[in-house]
């Protein structure tokens, strides 16, 4: 999986812009006084960690900013596995665009990177069941688009993009409407109707509200395995299910067990640790 | 410590703005759909978890841009230690304003905390020793200038902020200048005059020719303890030093001990994570 | 209905302020030639012909933009008939702001009205069927949120808003996927789980095979009624149908007669002329 | 006649990457989940309706957008006349590009070939006649520069770009100013002296203070027959005259027949129904 | 005369903000490090030199951006002459925001008060005569609108404000055009009919030409002043005219004394010295 | 010395499309009315006065944004010195192009060497000294970054770019914090440890205080000779020093034989007069 090439042009390329810009306000007064203008160099990108790579792209574009001449040649692909120690890439190019380039291709990078490890993981716990692991809106402000691209890439699925493009009615919604079955009708009344209604019970009753008034997914949230059973009883058949509340290595595997549709979990992007990458041995190029 | 009101009105806020839109590219479909307009409600913001709080000003924030009748009463202060259940503050206003900020607001203070909650463990543990700790440009882009000050609220320094406005000399601008000396000298002749010159350097030959040289900061790079005593021996009352690489918990009072000036760590902004906070009991109000 | 604050905060002012722009981009000679500064004023807002309001708040805020001293008061609601020679609102502020806000002001508020006056006509039209009309993406480029707001004003209800929050599968997705069957299939794989999918058909035997395949939504594309019937009655409790091409005030009610559960066109944002409304009457506050 | 290189790159680009960012607030779902990555097809563009096309150079830069390697080969020229069923231009390019821009791509073509064709028929009853068309300020917000463009295709003139690079006196000024000679002289004392005066008169009164004030244009307003002759007699060769107010395809050739030098008309802008267009057979290359 | 509202909201506040971002990226660390939060202070605006003062409002919005309760007490006006030593204002608000508003907001006022000085004394040489004094486009890139407007609060008027407000043939486009004949019939056939039609003319034979061909303005460029006198007298009654080209204080009134429309002068904008002026006794209020 | 590439990319560019904008809203109307479309010509740059050259890559960007496919061959270099009359360059590319970019880009160019010129002559006043001279933050809102350029290529160097890259404590930030040595600390307390601390002084004592505090950089204000002279023998050795007020070329070798290291002088930006360029000779190429 490539990043999306639309998605690139339209919403990453601002953002790299953006970084750019944040990095470098003026001009990168290291790397212009000891770099010459105009010496093409060339470095490698080198995985100082295992791990599941994802932003190769973004990391490429990064110096494309600086320098269209710029080429960045890879020897893994996004989504492949990477073992400490192992070449990623080499970028070649203007060496005062490479240094001034660096962090930020390596922010993103690590970042993304981070993510789709994490998220790797976490799927390997569900191989042989049903259900599927989802993302949240826990992401990081501004970077929405890089992280749950990062959560595919590292082969979960995403949820809802943003609170436009998906109804989702949690217990402050319930309240404010009068009850479930009031919720639910309001929402159908009210949202485009190509939009699936999701709801969140935290008990069975609410479950059996949520699933006479037409919803077509519930989310559970926080129940135990023994209540957990019940609902998705109850639900066969009648809406998806999704569990949510402090999803754990622990408990993701018990989770799985039961058959739900969905598992979703805010941790793949707000607690995914970075995956360490770095860019060494730039030198000239004769 | 508060939120640096300028810095807040010039940067923060265009951010903030950002990621609300991220959030809203339209319309909150779910909170208008059972929410009737114009009606006032308040939430409580709870701690799920013990930290340390920041982003306090930019939780209020981005319910002002909302409804600009809002208001945000907190029980605790920025920088304030807070306990998992604690109630940290009340938002009050429309509710459709409250349900349409939560997610954005709150993670952008779950974040900015998880830093600041990171932080204040690692600086408890340089208590009693000279050494101040200080960040990194590993920053999240496009959110350095949250990130950096979440870092202050825990209570460590900041490094530059930027390319443009610190010289930081690595392996990679000691290649291509040719050396230490040559390098330190390029700095010199080419930076503003008010920049400091650091330089990162390897092995003691390198530090000599650092501080010959007359580098103001020379960076410990990966040393080993028995490298980096001599190093600091030599370095006494010639040049600031700064210890970096691979800080951990189990090592960070073994380089305190040593007496080096700062010890730089990207964990803190690339590894913290997040501190649980939730907005619960929306109600509306009479 | 208002227009939703939250959506006027986040994206009607920012295109109300490029507007200004658009008509102002140095000054209003006109206005600061005749009237001296600090001069307050009031205008009257006056339909010139019969119609259904929509934009009101769109039109209060232009003024408040250059003058936020200024006040308007209505005489009309958001979605209220209004008959030709009617007094709408009456603007009251610096004279100099109303000259400079009037034509976009009203440029906004005769588009947007436009639409709901068309609208409102075409709902009538189905009243009595259970079907709904909704709208379509042919909006006018950077305006769509505004007159997709203006539909649900006149009464009729929004399909997608763009291509990241719905899935609509026409001809073109379906040859390139190799078929009916294929299409939903990599719909259903690719894109997240809380959309709905939509599917364009044109034969009885595509119908089919969409519904075997679990579309969520089939859009019967310019079908004679004949075969529109055959297929309400295939699609009957398996999928929501949606009727669309070239609907017209003729067919309009023959459609509805068969029991679809949307028709949709085009022509509500594309074709609606504007509702003719003036700005008369200004002169001096004593 | 082509678009503009100057304003299309200053101008209508910025706008054409809105639009798109307006109906891909993240991707195309549909077309993502559907078409392989960096598959190379073709479409055609046909007209579905009678008219004249403007907007040829917009709508292949949206695709430029998105796919710098996508090719338009146009069979029709900006400002042809083109028929029902005919070919207009094949479009080649990554399918995906092809797909998520075609919507945006032919909303702006439509509209602006709307226009054009509106607009050449209007300018077909005045042949004959000295009179030319000129469009108003009653324009889209946000797309004046492309509509006045279109005007242009379509073989009528512009009339004043925004309230910067005209002067116009209409009632309100004239009132504020205290008279017509009183306005006239304030216009000519604060306006750039590379401006004309142009001034908007309802009465043979208004009209020769006007004259004796030297004003460089008169526009007639909602004056009768009878009245604009007397009115064009007394404005010979004294200044240019302007007829407006409600100009319908019925009282347009009486107009013209009086010999003004102008006529101008909101409708072109306001009210020209779209040019039906659409991308056709999409299918990829061997 | 006080800067324009419009411009003002809809494009200084801009630059104002520009201005800001550009002098404080991160946060003005000598003003927060040695003022605590929420200190009131006021300082003065002190005249370091004599002249005229332009940008009074751009000063004091300044610091309406970095603290919005800030308050601006002048004691001159916008236009009126101060001497060296006089108290011009003073600014009372938070100490920080004072600190850090200080720089940017006098950068703006010296240069705007230096031209309207330098405008000033031109026009004084222009006094007795009926020729007036108009601006260039020689401006500085970013800040045509805040100088324009100080050559007019100077005494002088504006020339166009930009290319596509104002014809002006130059030798480039006559030569273009094949002969100055050809270059208006162009002109007029091209532009809005609202807009006059101006040429550059460097001999009398070509001012015949634009005569005859129905010039509005003739722009008589670095003639000598016999050839001047000749030509003022063939312009009389057809056209305006208008002086270029290396105008100084030694010719100024020569030209004037020859009875020409209008002088045009790059030097106001291009040339002028800054007025000295400066904020001091910045003090704690109690 | 040429351009910075970086910062060309990330903060030239953007402010040269602005400044395109300002000077074209809508169109070139003289250009497009008289020059064909699609005619390629070329034109020469020629200086009307000595001077050194500063922003030849700013010129030709300029071109290269309105035709990707215009060349400019330059027959001078950044930095070198140009006589009255000679040529320095040749613009080939599309002739409306060429039109419509010649103002902007000579708008940039003669500013930016006049500071160069204006520099340069000021440096060689200290030849032979080891005084070096230093700008201000007093430069052109928003262009701080060209200025601050044509200063280097000039021969001087740069102060800190802006308030947050270096510490300055002036009278104002001395009073604040209740004393020379009070202020210091604070400033080693809050500021990131790689800012450098300067601190201005205008008595032997206060200049004795900041050396005791440990400042970086005192610079001595408004200083006579003969204190001069004293406060550079006190601070030997001790911290760098900088001499700024009213520096003039009368007393500039005075200030330079006393020795110190720096001379700041905001006259190089704010005071210096254009360098007369101009492009003539367009004409078509065959």
């Amino acid at each position: 999986m490539k990043t999306n090439e639309v998605t690139q042009i339209l919403h990453f390329d601002e953002a790299i812009l953006g970084a750019l810009r944040e990095d470098i306000p003026w001009e990168d007064v290291s790397a212009n006084a000891v770099v010459p203008e105009g010496v093409k160099g060339t470095a490698e990108l080198i995985a100082k960690a295992d791990g599941v790579l994802a932003g190769l792209n973004v990391f490429e574009r990064t110096f494309a900013f600086l320098d269209s001449a710029s080429e960045v040649v890879f020897y893994k692909k996004e989504g492949e596995e990477v073992k400490k120690g192992e070449l990623i890439a080499t970028v070649t190019g203007d060496m005062r665009a490479i240094l001034s380039g660096e962090r930020t291709a390596l922010n993103f990078l690590q970042r993304m990177s981070g993510i789709a490890t994490y998220t790797r993981r976490a799927v390997k716990l569900l191989e042989g069941s049903k259900t599927k692991l989802v993302d949240t809106r826990k992401t990081t402000p501004l970077l929405r688009a890089f992280e749950k691209y990062a959560v595919k890439v590292g082969g979960a699925g995403n949820h809802r993009f943003n609170l436009s493009d998906g109804v989702l009615l949690k217990d402050n919604h319930i309240g404010a409407a009068g009850g479930v079955k009031q919720a639910i009708a309001a929402a159908k009344a009210y949202a485009p109707f190509v939009r699936k209604i999701e709801i969140e019970v935290e008990t069975l009753e609410e479950l059996k509200d949520a699933l006479d008034a037409g919803a077509d997914i519930v989310m559970l949230d926080n129940m135990p395995p023994e209540t957990l059973k019940k609902a998705l009883a109850l639900a066969k058949g009648r809406a998806e299910t999704e569990i949510s509340g402090n999803v754990t290595e622990e408990n993701i595997k018990v989770y799985a067990s039961l058959g739900a549709d969905y598992i979703s979990s805010g941790a793949l992007t707000h607690s995914a640790p970075i995956l360490d990458v770095s860019l060494k041995h730039l030198k000239p190029l004769d």
